[in-house]
């Protein structure tokens, strides 16, 4: 099942003119999910470095899991036995499934797409496996996942050079349809109860994007997908795909942006009336010590770091900047180590477990990472109920801007 | 400050003729450590794999910090910016930390030691460095660790296939008894406020070790350790030194038995009248993926864990074994996902995590070994506190030697 109230459209206030921006709230099988949001990226069923407990800590409602890689390891069959990814991973909060086309497109040279689906040699031992519409349907059908994607072909931006043509974007928006309209097929057929999204190609070309998106909107999915963006374009032309197909779409249905991106794009995405979002830079850039904050980036590996007594941001709530509520059963006993009272960890105790290689690192950082984001999409939701996006914008653009 | 309550020894009971396990309560600067008690391993200011919110989670009472180690990174001058070792790594109840000793000892050819000290090259960058008892009480002041331990040499058993001959290992025990009156004066002119602990040495000469306790003793430590055991030497002699040194100390401080071991060294420790243990084995082994149960050790690599539901022990209530507690503020719904109505990750999640090298595997497993470490010491001490450690002894040989 899914369920999506429009809670509230961004209007104008003072010069500001109003966006696309909406607020929302998604109802899935597993729970209620406030949009818009960021979905942290969990792979093979964990999001690395975190514990499930932490991400609930920091308030994550719904996390992804990629089909391709759970299909390699474990394998339906393990998975099928816990009744899908909710028990094996231990979330039982709402999961969104990718379709596994873009893990499979990304083999390259290892993998044969035709109409029927994808050939292709299992990285994991070789296997010769088949991908198709309905093989991917009946995957996210045992993930027993929340959101299922359609299987798509991600068109790409560029092959060793050679920029996609419009023909070339045509042809592989088409048969994106085709899969389209299988792999809803198969997910009827298999009496999945929880929501299919349909995913817009069409690469750079906004007729492209228009054309495909008309024809899903047609098919009555219960959500859509923008795909086929961040895929090695410049900035500027993902931009302006993000301009123009997500108000498009209609207004009564989420709109899920994939794998965009920086806090820069997510709050641009918000003004262009995306719901949903989700990306592994703060978990990947967590791990090579590059630290999201309100003030910039901030990277943990700098020597200037080594003596900072400053938490890596002063108005971050999450436990690596705060230290642990006191108010929970094991609480610190308000024992603070820094002038200002506060009880989380300095950038020098950060700075020190990079250089020596130490798991706490990436750990406290996954940790920060993923909380920044989510509290970026929970000042979003505020900011939007509160008739102030336009200020919020303002204010996040010169906060950023002001560097660490 | 230290002080130390002898609250119960072991008692017959039934056909068991009592031990030399007691007891005890022992008072810190930074709080209070019930024994006997295993103390988690925090080579670089952090307990490898683990926060220090889920150390206090898991009942962790005291830990360890290794002074080369932190000498060497971040340095005293970070450390010292800090106020010590708890402000840095923003743990605050006790800590013990080593002297250095066995860690320069082991850089092998790389050092030289004589009367005064030992001279070695860093290496982190190679610089040419100074240990002696003087030096090692001045990082470890500024540490400010709650325990402080003298520098002594660690007596190897062998090198090179050399058997350490008597007049060896005397002469060994000799300096490191100069040594402890050299640590002894620094300690005092540096007054500073903690506890300096005597370590016994004499390699597997029980005469030696008797000469070297009865020295120390002399001095009037406030605790004294047991060390150069679990030095390379066969199980028998180190169960031979430890059934004859410990007992011998006196039984109003606090003895220390340095770098042991396995749970089933543990519980003997115990009976052999050692209050405190350490041991890098239950984070070292959770990272190679081998887990201590009630029923025996586990290889959660091995093939036969791939489908299987139970968690790693179903008597365990860690995190790992059995989710987080309902209770806490964010605590799960109630939701359970296998038939016995428990909430942890199964084996099979595990072995996946650890089969695609995912960092939460590592993770789960620090802190099931160090929940395992830390609950053992607690049913050993209700034992103690009943009157029935006999019966907990039977009993813990019969349950590890079940099979998992």
């Amino acid at each position: 099942m899914l369920k999506f109230d429009l809670l509230k459209t961004d209007a104008p206030e003072g010069d500001y003119l109003g966006s696309h921006a909406r607020r929302g709230r998604l109802t899935l099988n597993h729970g209620v999910v406030e949009t818009p949001i960021f979905m942290p990226v969990g792979t093979y069923g964990t999001v690395k470095g975190v514990a499930p407990s932490s991400l609930e800590d920091m308030g994550a409602q719904i996390i992804l899991g990629n089909t391709f890689h759970l299909w390699m390891r474990p394998g339906q069959e393990v998975m099928k036995s816990f009744g899908g990814l909710h028990g094996f991973e231990q979330w039982n909060k709402p999961i969104l499934t990718d379709s596994g086309g873009f893990q499979v497109w990304s083999l390259g040279a290892m993998r044969k797409i035709t109409e029927d689906g994808v050939t292709f040699a299992s990285p994991v031992n070789g296997d010769k496996l088949f991908m198709s519409p309905e093989v991917s349907m009946q995957i996210q059908t045992g993930l027993n996942s929340d959101i299922v994607m359609q299987l798509d072909e991600c068109t790409p931006y560029e092959t060793n050079g050679h920029l996609t043509t419009e023909a070339e974007a045509r042809k592989s928006m088409e048969m994106s349809r085709r899969w389209a309209v299988r792999s809803k097929d198969e997910f009827a057929r298999l009496e999945n109860p929880n929501a299919l999204f349909g995913i817009v190609q069409g690469g750079m070309f906004e007729h492209l994007r228009q054309e495909s998106l008309e024809v899903l909107v047609e098919m009555d999915f219960p959500g859509y997908a923008i795909g086929g963006v961040s895929v090695g374009e410049p900035k500027a032309e993902m931009l302006q795909i993000m301009a123009h197909t997500p108000h498009r779409l209609p207004a009564h249905k989420p709109r899920y942006l994939m794998g965009v991106g920086t806090p820069e794009d997510l709050v641009q995405g918000v003004a262009d009336g995306v719901d949903m979002f989700d990306c592994v830079m703060p978990t990947r850039n967590a791990r090579n010590g590059t630290l999201f904050t309100r003030y910039g980036d901030l990277k943990i590996r700098n020597a200037r770091h080594k003596t900072d007594h400053q938490p890596l941001d002063t108005t971050c709530t999450c436990y690596a900047c705060a230290g642990r509520p006191v108010d929970t059963p094991a609480g610190r006993t308000g024992v603070s180590w820094d002038a200002g009272g506060r009880d989380g960890f300095s950038r020098a105790y950060l700075h020190h477990l990079d250089r020596c290689g130490e798991m706490l690192g990436p750990m406290l950082a996954t940790i920060h990472n993923l909380h920044y984001y989510l509290n970026l999409m929970r000042e979003v939701r505020e900011a939007l109920d509160a008739g102030r996006f336009g200020a919020f914008r303002a204010q996040f653009k010169a906060d950023r801007a002001r560097g660490v």
